[in-house]
């Protein structure tokens, strides 16, 4: 995934390819009127469509819904209806109430002239479980919300996923597939309940490249590997996560349907989106003051790197002598130790970094001396990266996560009012 | 488990049954002198002992070198040799100091008469992992420790293990096996870095009944399953852990060597010993504003119900929730569903309970309506008790932990300094 390709960070979100519209507004499920709750985005054309979800046993009902649909309609998608406040999970009437937001989505689309299928409507919600969804406000808003919509409505959509995220998660690239510029952009949400499992919280990407929609899901699972599902910000894989990408083929590039070059340009574009908007969630974990990265390298598999940078990432000891800066890097090989993986735990060398410098803290799995007043500097950056080498192998896996801070206790201690 | 066997609640520890003298006294590794940080256990007579310890590939070195001892003695102990403030764990001389520890204690008590040869030493360590151990501290206070040693000492080994614990964690019973009164008694200590997985933290358990060293194996295995290892205070499993069992036989019992009634006596104490602790461990974890004790019935068997009680214990979400004395119920189904068993969410009921009442919150994997009000009045107690049928089996566990809050950030935050 470190092979370049040419793309290239743009701005914007599921709006950057060609023929996607978005729009958010305030409907009033949020009490805050500034605060958007509904969300819109739509294609022009019917996408191929890749999708993955949470493994909670406890499934949200849109994620059944958007399912169901998918199947339906042979994985095309032309729409996305998302709203926060509310996590439409855990409630009776769940399912009945998701395929209702699909509806209105689809009736009203198609009074616009958009000619969107029940079946094509990908739904999601996000918020508190357990609590009914009031259908009332969503219905109210929705000729609004399709009436908003346009080319630049992306920031309004972003803003309406969010929950106790801080700032909008979206990231975009241009690249090319056989001489024809193609773009691909996401937005995500945080930034609480997260260690990922196949998919983590709501992610939606778009692109105008043409994929065969059985090559875009295995890209997508491949991706989301080393990147979703290596974030983990409190240990709590969510009930709702949902990421889907929707590629609409009007940039007119000649469709991948075999893995050839341009699968390879087209993945390394998703990596690229995937694993920056991961950082931002990372970055923006609830209460979060550092963003962390964690490293494995010289492990004999892949599965092994992943396991042991996830191991530390999630360590809430790890996480707690991060937030008070202290080089506390016991912890680390502790957590190293605890990671469910077959390995030598005396080769281990662990250092810390950050833009301060680098400080080998520890090697073949014994301390090494170092300065206290520089590991304090190194430690104070706002992104700090844990570089762990298991010297048995050439794989190599990064985690990302943040600090667990006061803020964080404050924010969950009483989420729901 | 929970068949009485008539054993009986007393006042003491390591001490409270016959043989078992104990001391502990501050040797300068901890620059707070009120505070103990050396202990020792003696039994006048050779013990036959079981012992688990941490599954974490990082063993701390008094583990291997108590491992070793145990094997050489065939299982025979007679005494304990422990520290507080260093681990003794990542050091590249920490085998050498561990053993050190074991011959100088071995060393002293013979020149006193107790006759102890280096193998019947356990030796243990709990504090910072990762700096060298200094030993002078140790050498200067072994004949003012070996001096010291009483048979009401238990409260002074006591505080000698404990680190950020804030109460002291003792527990004895008294029992009769064929007419033969006997007792039990152990000492524990907390209270971060738990999430045992074969035990937890350091723990000794001494009684004077007689039962033979496989067996007596055999149950402590048995029953840190549904008691240690059903502990979680953040998720951490500990470099360090051990848990030693000593029987010295001065209780004059017939020897238990079958698994008849008496070894069921003796398991039924143990269990109560080991759970009592557990509470306390659980009641006492860093930071900790309320203890948690969540039991999972009705599932299809053991290993399931253990697993889905400790997920919702682990969850961070749920104990910053409870912390925060809101009865956001979601975020139990949230652990529930991403517990690694296999099961129906569908059949799955879940109450919340403490002194105060009972309010059932979710039923067949749905939320019920319940009074706001009187939940927090239930949830203002100091012992919460979280109540899951998952209506598919008859096989129950219970996991204990704590609330996650500010001041588990902030000890742990600067734990080193």
């Amino acid at each position: 995934m470190t092979k370049n390709y040419n793309w290239k960070k743009i701005d914007g979100g599921v709006c950057a390819a060609k023929g996607f519209k978005a729009n958010g507004l305030n409907c009033g499920l949020n009490p805050n009127k500034e605060k958007n709750d509904l969300g819109l985005v739509v294609s022009e054309v019917a996408c191929d469509t890749a999708a993955v979800y949470t493994t909670n046993k406890v499934k949200g009902a849109p994620i059944l819904v958007t399912k169901a649909n998918l199947e339906k309609s042979g994985q095309k998608s032309k729409a996305i209806i998302v709203n926060s406040k509310n996590a439409n999970t855990c409630n009776f009437d769940g399912v009945e109430k998701a395929q209702k937001m699909c509806q209105m989505a689809s009736d009203e689309l198609s009074k616009a002239g958009y000619d969107v299928k029940q079946e094509e409507v990908i739904v999601a919600s996000t918020g508190v479980i357990g609590q009914i969804l009031p259908m009332e406000p969503i219905a109210n808003s929705m000729s609004a919300l399709v009436a908003g919509l346009s080319y630049d409505g992306n920031d309004r959509a972003t803003n309406a996923i969010m929950t106790t995220d801080t700032v909008p998660k979206q990231y975009a690239v241009r690249f090319t597939l056989g001489g024809v510029e193609c773009t691909m952009g996401g937005m995500a949400k945080g930034s609480g309940m997260i260690h990922p499992n196949m998919a983590t919280t709501l992610n939606f990407v778009t692109t105008d490249a043409a994929i065969d929609a059985g090559l875009l899901q295995k890209a997508l699972s491949e991706i989301v590997k080393v990147t979703y599902n290596c974030l983990s910000v409190d240990g709590d894989t969510s009930t709702n996560d949902t990421l889907t990408v929707m590629a609409n083929g009007l940039a007119g590039n000649h469709k991948i349907e075999t893995e050839n070059e341009d699968y390879e340009i087209f993945k390394a574009a998703l990596y690229e989106i995937l694993m920056n908007l991961t950082k931002m969630l990372a970055k923006d974990g609830e209460g979060a003051s550092k963003m962390l990265e964690c490293t494995c390298a010289g492990a004999p598999d892949l599965d092994t790197a992943i396991i042991v940078a996830k191991s530390v990432i999630r360590s809430p000891l790890f996480k707690c002598a991060m937030f008070g800066e202290d080089a506390n890097w016991g912890r680390i090989l502790c957590a190293i130790g605890y990671a469910e993986a077959e390995f030598d735990i005396d080769k281990v060398d662990v250092d810390l970094a950050s833009d301060k410098g680098t400080i080998p803290v520890c090697r073949n799995g014994s301390g090494v001396e170092f300065s206290e007043e520089f590991a304090k500097e190194v430690l104070g950056a706002d992104e700090i990266y844990i570089h762990i080498n298991l010297n048995q192998g050439n794989q190599e896996a990064k985690a990302w996560g943040c600090d667990l801070t006061y803020e964080y206790v404050k924010i969950n201690g009483d989420y729901r009012s």
